[in-house]
This record gives C-alpha cells, sequence and structure tokens, in this order.
C-alpha cells in the first residue's frame, strides 16, 4: 500500500474531543492489515541502520506502532506513560495543555547514558506531549535519534515544540 | 528465551498502586528483545491456525502484545480502550472494581456479526476487565476464540470471572 492510500483510512470525527477540534482517527488504518503494516514497516525500513538502541512508544496510540517497531527491529521496548502508571522509580515532565497541564513519565532505568532512543507515537499535533517525551530521554543522559509519527498536523506547527530533534511522520495532514 | 525463564524479567512491586498489592511489573521483559519476541511469538504460533478473524487489545499494556500479534498475523487490530478515548460511535461495557466501577469502550464498526476475535491483554487478574472486553465483542454478534494473557495471577480466580469462555495465559504466577 503506497502512504497516500493511507489517508482514506484515517477518519474524520469533527468535534472530538470538544468542540471545535477535527479528530483524526486512526482505527480504520488499525483495522486494515495492510495498512498497518505499512506504516509499521516504513518505520522500520527507515531506522533499522541507524544505530538504534531502544524504542519508545508513548501511551495509548503510540504503543501500537512502537511495539510493532521494536519487535522487528529487535530492540528494547521502553514505555512512557501517563503519570501514575509505571510502579516502579520513574522521571518525569510536565507540559502545558490548552487547560492546564499533564505529564509523561519513564522508568529510571529505562535508558542509560549514551543510549539513542527512537521515541513513536501516532500523531504530531502541538507536540507538547512529544517535547517532553524527548526530554525524559535527554535528562537520563539519552539521544533521541529521531521523533516518528505515523501522522503530523502540520498546521498546528508541533515541530516547532521540538527544538533541533530530527522529526519524522509518514502522513501530513 | 524459554517461558520460564520469563519469570525473572517481571519485576515485582510491593504496595502498588496502594498498600497491601503486590504489582506484577513487566517493564524488564519489554525491556529485553529475546523475551518480548518470546510472548508475541508465542501468541502467534498459538492462533495462526485458529481461523481468527481480528485480534482486540486492551488499553493500555494489552496494546503493546495484541499490536505486535495483529500484525504477525496479518489481521486487523482492535483497540478496546477507556471510556471517552475512541471518538467515533461505541459501544460501552462497564464493571465492577474493588471501590466503584470502569468501563471499557470499542467503537461499533470493529467487530461484525459471526467475526471469531482473539482478545489479548497483559494479565489477568479478576478478570472484570477481560469479561466487559468479551461481552463487547458478542454483543456485536462476535465470538470470543480466547482470551490471552501473558501473565495469569491464578490466586485471584479470574478465570471464574470469564465463564466458559476458553482463556490462555504464558505465565502463570
Amino acid at each position: 500500500m503506497k502512504i497516500d492510500d493511507l489517508k482514506r483510512l484515517i477518519r474524520d470525527i469533527p468535534d472530538f474531543p470538544r468542540r471545535g477540534i477535527l479528530f483524526r482517527d486512526i482505527t480504520p488504518a488499525l483495522g486494515d492489515p495492510e495498512a498497518f503494516a505499512t506504516i509499521c514497516d516504513a518505520f522500520v525500513e527507515r531506522y533499522r541502520e541507524l544505530g538504534i538502541d531502544s524504542v519508545a512508544g508513548i501511551e495509548a496510540r503510540g504503543f501500537l506502532f512502537a511495539s510493532v517497531a521494536a519487535y522487528l527491529l529487535g530492540l528494547p521496548l521502553i514505555p512512557l506513560r501517563k503519570p501514575g502508571k509505571l510502579p516502579w522509580k520513574t522521571v518525569s515532565r510536565a507540559y502545558d495543555l490548552e487547560y492546564g497541564t499533564a505529564a509523561v513519565e519513564m522508568h529510571l532505568d529505562a535508558v542509560k547514558r549514551g543510549d539513542r532512543v527512537l521515541i513513536i507515537d501516532d500523531l504530531l499535533a502541538t507536540g507538547g506531549t512529544a517535547a517532553a517525551a524527548a526530554a525524559l530521554v535527554e535528562g537520563q543522559g539519552g539521544t533521541v535519534v529521531e521523533l516518528a509519527f505515523a501522522i503530523e498536523l502540520s498546521e498546528l506547527g508541533g515541530r516547532n515544540n521540538l527544538g533541533s530533534r530530527p522529526v519524522f511522520s509518514l502522513i501530513t495532514l
């Protein structure tokens, strides 16, 4: 399947999770094995030769792609989770939302100094979660090789919130 | 890696998420590519020939194993999610917790009448979430071929809450 053909498997949901937001629903792409494989295989193809040490997935939809990429690349899988979900010693980074703040957490032993880490999420919007995830990895002495997304909503300018870190997205909407 | 060797990659966390609970932390197994592959490959081996139509994963840790299984089996991946997360039309099933209730949701178009669905989660404890997930699938006319878990905490008796549905777990603790 071509990347452009994936776009028809992303369902637009107006006013979700609240009025004025156009939500991009990836469940039709998850439900199409060829589409899901196209996304996962594209990540694997891109990252196979980059000397990556581990793959971090951002809860929850990032888990869907990061786990397959980690499996196929034969690399450790790091879950980056919402606060209070990881049971052992964690590091945490808060980030601003339109109203209030949120945070993302990682186990303290997930990244070692010098590790080259790939971070995967399903969608890049404003980049707040991704920037916090990258800061977590870097705070432990890791290097973010790239932030990879299935979808990028380019008009929200998320790349600008990720500094000089490399960013890759398969589908730009 | 042998299944028995996986046990040393499950970290016991006393008093999480609250006093008196011994939490089984799978992040060391996720961080060991051979261990993670052993779990995923065992699922794929078991389910390859069973005429399954789709693989449903329960948010959030169930996503980690269900996504790899769906990819390797070449089957549609269905996310079963916490309330309010799925953006389109959903069906919902509530279940009891020790204090209060929770619910799991599925998109209305995720399962068609007659579909044979494999449900995957990381851990079987009391079985409340898994029973609600199975009821969601059955409520749409699907058949739960099996409920599959990486870990089963047998002393909590979760199987008894799953009725006559087939249950499989790789590791029993």
